[in-house]
């Protein structure tokens, strides 16, 4: 796919006017229309040109939220849902302009159920900020995508990240959401139960929508218990096929790994640079596990004892937090050391997800791919699912290398569909990943146009994401 | 909800007799309109009267379902799958007449994918047949509604059952669904990847859309590795309060319990009587642990302890296969000592789940109004999700025991909405539950209303189910 095919959409001049004039009246400050504002609110990681809205709106509560979708919807302009602004495939972008709409004010924790393991807050929270809110409770809530991102654009996205092998996605962790929909009504797709099985699953037809079908002003979500202890610890191995192995028979052992991260060799090179570590520089699995004292060191073993059958080398482990702490640190400077491998490049990161027993053979050939495309593109993978992230490292002023990239990316995705794998495990499909949803899903895109057409008959919500309509 | 809202719809008569015409053509013998099997095919284990098809298709593969569907289409007359018949809320009847699909035929395992964990089955396979094909592979599928159910109506209905506590529902074990849907085209709601962020989550649509939006013609579905070792066991308490308690200390320190499961007291008196036991005549809490054999003995003991602290009577169990199952025999005795508590008499399951927190109020509400109602009728919930069934033993040819049924159902899901629950854990709106599928979502029905006619718009696949168009 070329950059090309991302195109400025037909604008509705008019109705933006008229919206705008009556937004400006109605959130008087809290509405702009300044262009560094709307700069900020089209930014975008990837190399997806920028797409600026016309206007920002900051809603407060849920009936602001409203208030705006529904003078969009009245003079069919589009509406982007901004929390904040971390996703990756140009979701955020406004192909026909429109008003962004940043629900970041709208950060509180409605209410805890602590007996529950449940609790509601609103879009704009971050996962930070919520598991700040919880420590004291002894609860947490799972999922990491690294980035600090606002639980509803990690709803909307369907995200997920490392321990997604132990707690599940955003789509296992969501309970219920109350939507703006375009037509303006607020519903609620589910009540607070944990599981149902009443009626169409709005809950997970919303998450992963990316903002194309409403926007998300209250999420219930799951919580889970802090675990009593965690051992964590890096283990390297002779080459991807061993560890990839490793993975394969800790899963199928049913050992509850919390994470499983592997990270390729030149990933461990850079981090060796950039965290001053002596890693041998071959392929390593970063493991942690959650759950009793006795209960995570048997883990630890048993996977120390998968590691050595498979030929890694020593599995340093511990679950004392310090040196779990340190060993683990690499892989949390993996961004940063990767960013450093070449000074000024723009790191642009993409995703792809294969059955496991394809993993190792993926990204082997990915390897290859990127040696002969002349790339610099380290590889961390969350290997208990299948899915991992190439950081293309791009000086994206450079038309070359913008072609260069978009080329890889291009057979990235080839590479995946043909091992029966998905374009996106969870970046989602933005703008970037269109073209490879078609090739991906073919014929069921039409089912996803007439959702789509159904729920949103103006096209205003998100529009240009996910399915051409 | 009274019995004649369920209505006996407006019937396309030229078009049925069209269709007719044409399946006996194509199909031959395994085309029939027999009386005998079109009753068998519209038989419910409600006090829903049964509404039979005109004609019951027997397909062999996909490509029939695709043509059975595609002769539906053409002449806009009603297509009902039909799995195995097991389920509960009169999802299989015709209210408009039409063609019953049966795909019991379709019971092939098309490929088990070790590796992966997981496997592409055809829908009309069992979870016996499936797990029986499994067993030398060291898998299993962990889903087990009770009933030997069809996978193809597990998926439909969004079944779960006793161990969803720990391995989740059908909505969180399939990956992907072949449908054929109202138009007569085949889609892929996904890849074999174990996640995926691409697009709408057609196969979480599909999945308890209970026939109303396609016909499932095939499922890739996640796999367990069998677990080393179980321990289980039961333990009486003294209340039904004290019960709950244990269930969300259980929870809450995350330990991973398998099954948990919770029967009242009516309802242990019955399985004394029917499986000769002395078990004390109070709530009762059946648990399971899956794991290592270290793993299952600790989850046990800090079960065991979990449960003194509440007040629990002894908490005996065991690893051992014998004893175990010995244990949980009265517990899968429920049924049938539910059955000759009143012989002759028909046992209605009907279900509702509610926050955990409530579960023990909501359970207590409802054994007085069983009482007051003069009613008999067990309670057994899988206490882990706050979800409970109520079998209530009604002769069904007497009128006014019916309506003091239905009355009963009517309150029972007023309170679990009351409490924040829903109308159906697991067993599927179908008929039964639409009237309460409204009080329930309220405006959120819009929303499945132009879902589903946007998928299906001459409204085909399995009227007169799930929500009133």
């Amino acid at each position: 796919m070329a950059l090309s095919d991302i195109k400025t959409a037909e604008r509705n001049e008019s109705g933006i006017a008229l919206a705008l004039d009556i937004l400006k009246q109605r959130f008087g400050e809290r509405f702009s229309t300044g262009e560094a504002l709307r700069r900020q609110h089209a930014h975008s990681t990837t190399y997806i040109p920028a797409q600026l809205p016309d206007g920002v709106v900051f809603a407060e509560d849920a009936d602001e939220v409203q208030q705006a979708v529904q003078v969009c919807a009245d003079h069919k302009v589009p509406v982007v849902p901004f929390g904040t602004g971390t996703s990756l495939e140009g979701h955020i972008n406004a192909p026909a302009g429109g008003i962004s709409i940043d629900v970041s004010r709208m950060n509180q924790v409605l209410k805890v159920n602590a007996e529950d393991l449940d609790c509601v807050v609103q879009p704009g929270i971050t996962r930070k900020q919520l598991n700040d809110y919880l420590r004291d409770t002894g609860l947490f809530f799972p999922i990491d995508p690294g980035a600090d991102a606002s639980l509803g654009g990690m709803a909307a996205t369907r995200a997920s990240g490392t321990n997604a092998v132990r707690y599940g996605t955003m789509r296992d962790n969501v309970i219920s959401l109350d939507v703006v929909m375009a037509n303006g009504r607020k519903i609620t797709t589910a009540k607070r139960a944990r599981k149902s099985s009443a009626g169409y699953d709005l809950t997970r037809l919303m998450v992963g929508s990316e903002g194309t079908l409403g926007v998300i002003t209250a999420l219930t979500l799951r919580l889970q218990g802090i675990p009593q202890a965690i051992s964590g610890g890096v283990c390297p191995f002779p080459t991807l096929e061993a560890a990839a192995n490793a993975v394969i028979m800790t899963i199928q052992m049913g050992l509850p790994v919390a994470r499983i991260e592997l990270v390729n060799a030149l990933q461990v090179q850079a981090i060796n640079a950039y965290s001053k570590l002596d890693l041998p520089v071959s392929p390593c699995l970063f493991v942690e596990f959650h759950g009793t004292e006795a209960g995570v060191k048997e883990q630890a073993e048993t996977f120390g004892e998968i590691a050595a059958e498979l030929g890694g080398s020593d599995f340093i482990w511990s679950t004392r937090e310090e040196e779990r702490l340190k060993l683990w640190q690499a892989r949390h400077d993996a961004y940063w050391s990767c960013v450093a491998l070449r000074p000024g490049a723009k790191a642009v990161a993409t995703d792809v997800c294969v059955p496991i027993s394809r993993l190792a053979e993926c990204i082997a050939e990915t390897e290859v791919d990127i040696a002969e495309a002349g790339l610099i593109a380290p590889i961390v993978g969350h290997a208990g699912d299948g899915n991992f992230h190439v950081s293309v490292l791009v000086d994206d002023t450079n038309p070359r290398e913008i072609e260069a990239l978009e080329k890889f990316v291009e057979r990235l995705n080839m590479r995946a569909l043909a091992m029966d794998g998905t374009c996106t495990g969870e970046h989602g499909v933005g703008q970037g990943k269109m073209a490879f949803l078609e090739l991906e899903l073919g014929g069921a895109l039409d089912a996803m146009r007439a959702v789509k057409r159904a729920l949103d008959p103006d096209n205003i919500m998100n529009p240009g994401k996910i399915v051409r309509l």
